[in-house]
């Protein structure tokens, strides 16, 4: 909490290596069986993911309505979509960084630590795995019930406008992204050593925080294919016409938190701006 | 979350060691103190964790009958079991490995960490623990009371067919076994610095969130001992009845984790293929 | 999970020391700034404990009154509870050990891990603590309101017998210490690298366990000096009749801990015969 | 959880280093980037926690009057404070410190862990901040909702004295306050390897618990920046009346946990005198 140890100014000598920035194309990367184990990894979590935190609605409109306060409630269903990220995010960081989310593989796409192709399959797998994650929920709830509930799926809710729903989305998703950068700093390790690395704790509580605050907005989406996947198997058209708002929001504030951290936070404008006048000047 | 740093081809020289598989019958172990102690653990652990959740399920009734409202609610009992299994599986991860649950036993079996004859002892032990916990709860709120709440028995719940609840069971346990062998890869501290090992707090998260999803469906098993204690105590012919999927869905759920683990994830069926026709063509 | 790689049979040579039992009288300890500065942290730490979670459950009860599901429900209860204990764990575990409870010092000398004076201290505190904490909650609550929901003294409620009570004392607070001793013991660091000493967190959930799980029952106690407080200021003619059971539960809750923990886990009571056997016969 | 290893007695030699204290005024410090970096994501951190909070507040009321239960209840207002800390603490540490809270920044001030000149940087930031994530959560619910669920402000509740408010908000800080230091104390890394530097987990959860205990009183600031915001925002005369409680009680409770901290269990107060004595007589 002290910052005045960790001083640092721009361009004094880093303590810390950056890791070389991901190529956009990585065409040696498709040969290895690493990067196929990755794509799994990310299709099984996703469709886990999407497969509790669905259930976990359902189940609670169904038990809800039968009695007064009788399923989790709105608590419980932020708890399912935070902590299912927490639980995948520890379980595959180490096969596949642990994405799970299309804005999260934009962001980190757009601040080069993952290849085009990585994050394009990625994106395919975890839209895959939300799909049938869906149906899976849909096949053991049985399909009236499930359209009955609402499918799960994300759409705006009465008395919002479009420009509302939009702008928490960019909010919310600004708010996972710029803790998945947080997590991830290589910088943390050597200046922060009161700052353990729990990288997927916070993680997921970012995504459980955003929850209790725009479920009565939009549902929260902040993941694409979250809301992909119910929009699919559900398919009415209300959820059709929000849909939108789950890509552009996610994906703008996916961007914004790359910026915010890259530029503002690590001082990467400032860097090159004095690296550019130092190279003029001297 | 970056996996670009973390890549590793088939083939290539491994930074770590695994752990020389266990025999199948480890005629020494029987030998050991340190068996019998893990044997006793285990019998109290899960003695333990079906005490607290159902004294759990069935106050919830209670006050809940008393006032609206007025017990823990279903986000309170999904509560009480992952957190019951964090804090075993913190206090006897030591001593026993932690396992509270025949069908986590059954996955690690089959992975051949564990030998037949402690996986035999294991699951006798958990089972005799969970009866005698299901039997205090049945002694504290007298049995009237455990009877008029259904005793805390597995059940599938009105409107749901037995392929559901089957299916349910699977992919909870699934979800479960899968971070129990993520948590304990040893893999992980070799090449995830960023994901500190933290094992047994995602692993109960595991758990809260299965119960977040399935507790309508079936009021979640996901564990054969968990469900055998209430049943024995309980003694009803409904609970009876559906008592098969509560062993076949949780066994072959670690199963699949199990295969999907060490078979996809950790290459192995890769591995023994690149092996094999090495050994064949050079 | 994996056992088999932390096999340890008895006689065989220790890889980590046990620090040397307290002596039941160390006269010197009296002179030392640190005990007192230790006894004065206990009493703030009780203090606050109680304090907060009386006032949430005074609180609870109150907007409760005033509107169905208004209050923080039987749930939020348990988390103030078991959150303090987390929180103050952490706080003052570099201070004084981090007992905030009298059950827990007494578990702490039966293993001669706190000296006798100390221990009394410490229990002194901890009683003024809670007192001064309930205190608190009834002056800001105000006299009448205080009383009209009950003080938040622990009483055995309708509808449980008096052995049901003190048996649900004893097995929660085995819970708790079990945690207790699970997380402070020496072997820990070194023999299972993959479980961290998180100490704090696992003793918070099992504190918050136990509430969900007894709060219909007797309000759940586990804490001599928690119970005291309410008991002292709330005052009432049945909180003192039933307030034995939040002593004599307790503290026999905790004994059983330290002679599962001590003699039957770390196998105190193997070593001792195997040693007498050795000296004896060669 | 055992004490009698860390004893340590007033004069010994320290096996720890205090970092020197900082300079009321360090007028060296404006010339750098890291300052100017450190208050914009103080801005941007109380911006999100105060957004995320109070989106949580009216959305919950929103729910809740549509449907009884419907929305995310007290305990999940309480999540939302005490998560955001979490999350935000976990981000912005090594940045900024991590206040987002000018009650934090008052104790580290008079702690001396902060310039002067920072201090009120980060106040002016942190309350910037504030105001502008109450107006977008007023932006997003619209004006009239916004105003007819209160705004999220700080109010003292029908029924509780002046007095009683302030007491309640000092000591809440008070928990606050003294554990930021207790996280930050440069003696645990050395002296408590039992206990992981986990900081900004129990930080969080210490906002998380005070809000449990003191939203049926106040509505919980102890963070005169998270009451500021919806204040000017809401622009209510009885927001006004009741605003300096929630200046001078947390800044009193700040006050009191730095003493608490620094002079009794830091001993700084008897290793002065001691200091004094020895200088005076030898």
């Amino acid at each position: 909490m002290n910052s005045s140890q960790s001083m640092e100014t721009v361009g004094a000598k880093k303590d810390y290596k950056d890791p070389a920035p991901a190529p956009l194309v990585n065409a040696g990367e498709l040969g290895k069986w690493s990067l196929y184990r990755a794509v799994i990894a990310e299709f099984v979590a996703t469709l886990l993911f999407v497969y509790v935190a669905l259930a976990t609605v359902i189940g609670h409109k169904r038990q809800d309505e039968a009695q007064t306060c009788g399923g989790v409630g709105a608590l419980g269903i932020a708890w399912s979509f935070g902590g299912m990220i927490f639980v995948l995010v520890y379980c595959t960081a180490g096969v596949s960084g642990g994405h799970v989310n299309p804005a999260v593989t934009f962001g980190l796409l757009l601040a080069l630590k993952v290849s085009l192709v990585r994050a394009v399959l990625y994106v395919v797998a975890q839209c895959l795995g939300a799909i049938c994650g869906a149906g899976l929920v849909r096949a053991f709830h049985g399909g009236p019930n499930y359209l009955r509930y609402g499918g799960g799926a994300n759409e705006l809710s009465a008395g919002y406008s479009k420009g509302a729903g939009l702008a928490a989305e960019i909010v919310g998703t600004f708010v996972l992204v710029y803790t998945v950068f947080s997590a991830t700093d290589p910088k943390r390790k050597v200046r922060d050593t009161h700052v353990p690395v729990l990288a997927p704790l916070p993680i997921g509580f970012a995504v459980f925080m955003v929850h209790l605050a725009t479920i009565p907005v939009t549902g929260t989406g902040i993941n694409p294919a979250r809301s992909l996947g119910p929009a699919v198997v559900y398919n009415q058209r209300k959820a059709w016409e929000d849909h939108w708002i789950f890509w552009v929001g996610p994906l703008i504030g996916a961007a914004a938190a790359m910026v915010y951290h890259q530029l503002v936070l690590r001082a990467g404008a400032a860097k090159a701006f004095v690296s550019w006048r130092n190279s003029n000047h001297i």
